[in-house]
């Protein structure tokens, strides 16, 4: 058991490095940390797997093609990456998957249109990627949301998606900033406390973290922010595969 | 030497295989031509890569947005995938990277726009994949071009920018259709003497060839047709995928 676990890591550390021969920040990360054996989900057939976020994971997506697995409702963002690797895949699988962010969302707003565009597509694999909007907002146009309403809300969101669909299995995105033209040094500490509530809600829900602040953090050692997210909050292509590749890491081989 | 190629090509088959852990097309194919070392070309630092072609390399690209690098200049297609993965893994190479395929496009009028949509642009590389048009417009909407046109526009585009840009190095994707609902047995073999055509244009002109109709008939080993291109050329995010990864493999590690 233990040499096909090793010689598995081996193989997946390789990929990973490998992918066309550069850098893999997600897998320099996961070695870092292979002690704490970050948590992974299995893809399963059948599964209906949904993308929920911002402006982020909404990427310009179509509002009128909207059925699973559809080019124009991924948009151009890491979410559509993670599901053309995903669909290439895995053809077996019958995997259908969606993009429903929406730009300039706060995690009361996800709340707003929760039926419609989560419970009622019946997902058995939710990945959400909220807050960044819920601390920025407070500073760009004077949203009067706390921290207590992001983490309520949060908790509140997902209890109630339980409730309704018991055997949903979380992928929970860490919002993340960094230095860019719409994000300088007062974002931190306090939208780390946004960061920290994401990831303790994570621990809650037995959610699978992904830790996007490390990765970018990371990233900008071999480039800079303008690279990766030049208003220190939207991906370019290249940080958008940062996202995707770290995403896949969750998902299990 | 020979001990680090094909430590080499074991690390690259362990990458492609693993992707991530399903089946890789394209490696499939590079395996069972090994012996005819497909010919790859090197990204150097500060090169200009363009993508040109028809609807494929469009998928829906902004018009209006259309500096190299920008997710929504690049639309859902295989353009997209390639070049996030380029520009997420080598960023010290200040690559910049356009997408210039328009819907409905043949090769007469790649010619047409060819010095502000390919020239002006200054690219070392040159991606291109044209041809289905070529043909199918003959079936689809009266067309009157031939297997001539085609092949003696195509080579005059390539003289042309060789002129003009003599240090230029081109990768040429073999036009491809599957049976679906605009795609019929008719189809074969008269189409299959375009790919012949485009195969014989990339190897007088030292191109990279990408067959990517031998990939997509690999593919639907695995999948029926509707899983990679429901009308038989344009493919889904699956599809796109697999041909992205075939791109990748013509881009030397």
């Amino acid at each position: 058991m233990k040499t096909s676990n090793s010689s598995r890591r081996d193989f997946i550390s390789k990929v990973a490095i490998g992918s066309i021969g550069a850098l893999s920040i997600p897998n320099i990360l996961l070695s870092a940390e292979a002690e704490k054996k970050p948590k992974r989900i299995s893809i399963n057939t059948g599964d209906t797997i949904l993308f929920q976020g911002d402006s982020i994971t909404d990427a310009g997506r179509s509002r009128t093609d909207m059925g699973s697995n559809t080019q124009k409702g991924f948009g151009g963002g890491y979410a559509f990456l993670a599901a053309a690797e995903l669909l290439n895949a895995y053809p077996e699988k019958k995997l259908k998957i969606y993009n429903r962010g929406v730009s300039g969302n706060k995690v009361h707003q996800l709340a707003e249109r929760w039926e419609i565009d989560a419970l009622n597509l019946k997902p058995t694999i939710i990945s959400i990627l909220i807050g960044v909007n819920d601390y920025w907002h407070l500073v760009k146009n004077g949203y009067k949301g706390t921290l207590e309403i992001y983490r309520n809300d949060y908790r509140a969101l997902l209890q109630r998606t339980k409730e309704k669909l018991p055997d949903v299995k979380f992928i929970i995105g860490e919002p993340f900033a960094i230095m860019g033209s719409a994000v300088d040094k007062s974002w931190f500490p306090p939208f780390g406390e946004y960061q920290n509530a994401s990831q303790e809600i994570a621990k809650e829900f037995n959610a699978v973290f992904i830790p996007y602040q490390k990765i970018f953090d990371k990233a900008l050692e071999i480039a800079p922010g303008s690279y990766w997210a030049p208003d220190g909050v939207h991906p370019t292509m290249a940080g958008a595969k940062l996202m995707a590749d770290a995403w896949l890491e969750a998902v299990k081989r």
